[in-house]
């Protein structure tokens, strides 16, 4: 394993141990929703936003696993999951299944799916409370509402089956996957305490990696399961879902990837020797379609 | 018009205008969630919960229609929506019309109501985080989630239709309803500084009020209809909802609405003259059943 993987690792045991520690227990009444909640953030996520806030926090200066960068990724996760639990809903996306696991709705009901996320967003407010920064209160709900990943959901809800263009893709991508990534990255300069002009920058490199992050997941979508390059088989072509390689090439679209990261390492570049981590975390992103 | 009702109209003009302040256009992108936020939020109510905050904010020594009393005010409004919406979708209460208007996910979609409801959420956060008091945040949360609105809305849905205990019936009451009205007390008294004892004595004036108000609900569910008493045939009652009347009787339903209203009054009569204010709207409250 090399010496990113063990760290980004690392990282996530933090995470869980963290989510573990904050979460209701499922014996609480009522005990139906605190199940849920466990159920769906359980699941099997990768945990990256977090490990991108620690790991922003970090090379601005912020210790290693401190508590309020531990909470604070952590409740992002908890809203990525929110968000999950309804975009899964029938009246949504209506996916049974998320990593091999029933959604929410089917493990459960809809009608507790709907509150379960609701509860989900609730509860990493609160959390967010106990790290008593205001800045990165006001930064969430700034990336997650109508002007962020909300805004995403909206637009790709409404571009479904329809003929979108381009513009609009990347309007989906920016909002609906990068807003949060780029929220992570922002909450964890914030938390260490770091100058205007490093949070921007890290909130520049966010942006880069997310938009690079939903543009791979759409390449993998197309060419994971035949593994034949060009071969565009994938469940988001069949659900008329708008992407980049739909719209585009496999080609065209490995090219954009590319170009983001590299737009993202040049801004962590400027962090000198604090930045290498985030360079190597975006290297590591877009091999995954190499 | 008495002196009372006046100063609630004037209450409710100046949250009428807060919110017309703060919510998005219709016309910013993406206009469609914009527009349902809009609607579901200027639908009609009486702006009850903001009212009490002000009127805490006053008897705590705050100055009147300050800015930041308006802001929590509006953002608790905007919470008390995202639970209508969400509470009336067909997984829910199924319910078509509210106030005599289509309800969200009829005007608009099911898919753009569950995101509707979302972001009135994350608005009303975001409009929080501005009042710049993070006691506030830290409580909306607290009253807002499992242990509070969503733990009552959840026992709501799952004793649909079952024989429950009054004690279950208590529950809802004290969490779906009564958790965001005590919650409107303890803001207007954070934001004005209050002690803790204030404070206290205000989370428990509005508790019962709270509690009160949805057993005064209920009745009026059960009579307005038929204007005769003792003859249930409200549309709780034809849903199989856990209510007061329900389960004993109009009379006994009175005489417990009496007594919350009672304990309420006592609380703001500790208060002296300036509790004045809030021992006529628990009188108010109560007469709309006489």
């Amino acid at each position: 394993m090399s010496d990113l993987q063990s760290y980004l690792q690392s990282c996530t045991e933090k995470i869980e141990e963290t989510l573990d520690e904050l979460l209701p227990s499922k014996e609480l009444y009522p005990q139906s929703i605190h199940s849920l909640m466990r159920y769906s953030m359980f699941a099997g996520g990768k945990r990256i936003r977090p490990a991108l806030l620690i790991t922003a926090h970090e090379s601005c200066g912020g210790d290693c696993f401190a508590r309020n960068a531990l909470y604070t990724g952590a409740a992002i996760e908890m809203l990525h999951t929110f968000s999950l639990i309804h975009d899964d809903l029938p009246c949504m996306d209506d996916d049974d299944f998320r990593r091999g696991k029933p959604t929410a709705h089917k493990a459960y009901s809809e009608s507790l799916a709907v509150l379960g996320g609701d509860a989900l967003c609730i509860f990493a407010y609160e959390v967010l409370s106990r790290t008593d920064n205001m800045a990165v209160v006001a930064e969430v709900s700034r990336c997650l509402g109508t002007a962020g990943m909300i805004g995403g959901q909206v637009v790709d809800i409404e571009s479904e089956g329809k003929g979108v263009t381009l513009s609009t893709v990347e309007y989906i991508h920016k909002n609906k996957t990068a807003a949060l990534i780029r929220c992570s990255l922002v909450c964890g300069a914030l938390l260490a305490g770091a100058s205007k002009k490093e949070v921007d920058l890290l909130g520049e490199y966010g942006e880069s990696l997310g938009v690079a992050f939903q543009v791979i997941d759409d390449i993998l979508d197309c060419t994971s399961s035949t593994d034949v390059l060009g071969k565009n088989v994938g469940s988001d072509l069949e659900k008329g879902k708008a992407t980049w390689p739909a719209l585009t090439s496999l080609e065209e679209s490995r090219r954009y990837a590319h170009e983001l990261t590299a737009q993202a390492k040049e801004c962590a570049a400027q962090f000198g020797a604090a930045g290498e981590r985030l360079i190597e975390v975006a290297h590591y992103l877009e091999e995954r379609i190499h």
